[in-house]
């Protein structure tokens, strides 16, 4: 058994979720959105969310993390933005120190929806059909719960091989 | 008198300089360069880079920080890695709770060599001039320190305003 992170980052909105896989089941445990002031400047705002994430590590100790490798647009200052966020994403779950992995957005939604170019809706559908209970307020944490979803598939499959290997 | 560091992030060489402001007499304290292993995983990478930023700020415990705001290129991949540095070198600052200053890198030439279209042998030879003493064993602490000069003038300038505000 093991709890496992999932982050969607960005610099207005973070999704996280957090699931509990115990070889291919699957517990939804909980997920949310970390809202950025926009007011606040881009320092402050890195701050801010790295502190939810710190306290969101700190509460609930998931055994590993997964982040989704966000969507790469061709305006450069917006990327740059994301990249500030992203990287306070992977650094956090580094800090605590527990492994992270990344996953690019479409390995994200075939390991949910069995194709990579779903659409969000369908994601999020997905992930309640596969995590009962998951509130799902905001399409952020319906994504984060995906990357999650997508560690855990990922995990089940590395764990077999392993113990095939060792078998060998 | 401020202990002001300047920082030229990047996610394989970052870049750091530390000078004193007095008014608007500078003077050199310290730089060098933090790399990372370019075979480790990028959060672990991004961990040694803020790890290193910690232990600077730390160390030497200056007043106010400014980070250069950098090249912003056409290949998504490459500007979201540099963002990834770049949001660990805003965080770090914030997180010891001082001050952090963006400058874009032709606001930092102009400041340092006159013209905001200088070459880079250009800085490195004004930062040297201006700051006897600077080591500059690495491009990239060159333009920490060009960060850090280029603060020291924009703060001495909001200094004498604020001043000339009370007076009115």
């Amino acid at each position: 058994m093991a709890l496992l992170l999932g982050i969607d980052p960005g610099l207005r909105f973070t999704g996280w979720g957090i699931i509990e896989a115990s070889g291919s089941r699957l517990r939804h445990v909980g997920d949310g959105v970390i809202a950025t002031d926009g007011a606040a400047t881009v320092p402050e705002r890195l701050k801010a969310l790295h502190d939810a994430l710190a306290a969101l590590l700190a509460q609930w100790r998931p055994d590993e993390a997964a982040v989704e490798e966000t969507y790469v647009n061709r305006n450069g200052t917006a990327t740059l933005k994301l990249g500030y966020a992203r990287g306070v994403a992977l650094l956090a779950p580094a800090l605590a120190g527990i492994p992270v992995a990344e996953y690019a957005a479409k390995s994200v939604k075939a390991a949910v929806v069995g194709t990579g170019g779903a659409e969000k809706a369908q994601v999020a559908m997905m992930v309640r059909r596969l995590l009962p209970g998951a509130s799902l307020r905001r399409a952020d944490a319906a994504d984060a719960l995906a990357v999650a979803i997508c560690h855990a598939h990922h995990r089940a499959t590395r764990t077999t091989w392993a113990a095939a290997k060792v078998m060998a």
